[in-house]
């Protein structure tokens, strides 16, 4: 083999990146080697950083670098509504896509006990608190339309029920732009019970 | 917006490896950060030393960060044979697929005046020392089916002709596996004009 051990190493270092197979992982070396060795600098510094430096928000789970998220840390929003979400992706998907003002709690997955995942390995003692604090009046459900979501959508609004909190789910039915002879059954039922009057 | 400054900055360093779009890059982020935080140092930690230390082999020019590439130290290898090749990945797929046993050069790149790049700027000054050694006696032209790597290996052949050196090209034709029918006019053409006698 031709190939120095060290670049090896980089090949099978890139790997741990999802959806890089071995193929992909000797192209993405090969290319920051030859034409990108300022990118691929930065970018070692940086993900060290990274690693060393984005913990989980003391206030709402999700990701960042400092004790308390920028989010939570804004008093311009609404701290009536609070948003429940599986992942810290899911806070900057709904923020880019909707004008949705109040705060979010990151779960950071989702209830299962089959594999050992129970309500505070989900941070639910701390949304509990959150909720005993008394200043949240809705508590948008938007863990994802799976088995697991939907049993812990259901497990929280229990939760919120006990402190007399109203709970909402984000509405499930035909994708925008899409062709009803396209959607699957379990959607288009749902489309159906959700129905609103028009 | 949620995001911490530093995840940005994660996000935006991984746009530098080839094909990873804004989306792709994020989910990398949030993949490594949530689910595997060891793979990402690990990968920060080798990614750092390999664009610090990789060099080009001072003998044949590919990545390595040896002085001269583990290939070119190996003894055993045939001297009569040097296969000249574009780029270090070149290398590991004729290696992988291949049983040469001679050395290689890399040029890493090809002539390409309009774009200023010259004899000099891909090693041609060293590849005519090396001849001058006299230890080779074929050189195989394996520059890319275009058009030009196609001037590149004619430029090179000149080169070998002038020391007396006889000089091959690898064979263009119809890829193994694939069906006449599917193959560009230009293959086609390169395959009978490149025909062997049965």
């Amino acid at each position: 083999m031709s190939e120095s051990s060290l670049l090896k190493e980089l090949v099978d270092a890139l790997r741990c990146l999802p959806g890089v197979g071995a193929r992909t992982a000797q192209r993405m070396a090969f290319h920051l080697l030859e034409h990108d060795r300022q990118g691929g600098e930065r970018l070692a510094r940086v993900m060290a950083a990274a690693m060393q430096n984005i913990q989980h928000c003391e206030r709402c789970r999700t990701l960042t670098e400092q004790t308390i998220c920028r989010l939570c840390s804004n008093p311009a929003r609404d701290a009536s509504l609070l948003c429940v979400v599986e992942h810290p992706s899911d806070v900057v998907a709904i923020e880019q896509a909707t004008a949705y003002r109040g705060y979010y709690f990151v779960l950071g997955g989702r209830l299962s006990p089959l594999d050992g995942i129970g309500p505070d390995d989900i941070g639910l003692d701390r949304l509990e608190q959150r909720l005993d604090e008394g200043s949240v009046q809705e508590l948008i459900l938007a863990t994802n339309p799976t088995v697991e979501g939907e049993v812990t959508a259901h497990y929280i609004s229990e939760l919120a029920a006990k402190r007399q909190v109203s709970t909402s789910r984000i509405a499930h039915g035909v994708p925008m732009g899409s062709e009803l002879e396209y959607v699957d059954s379990g959607t288009l039922s749902h489309a159906f019970e959700g129905r609103r009057k028009y």
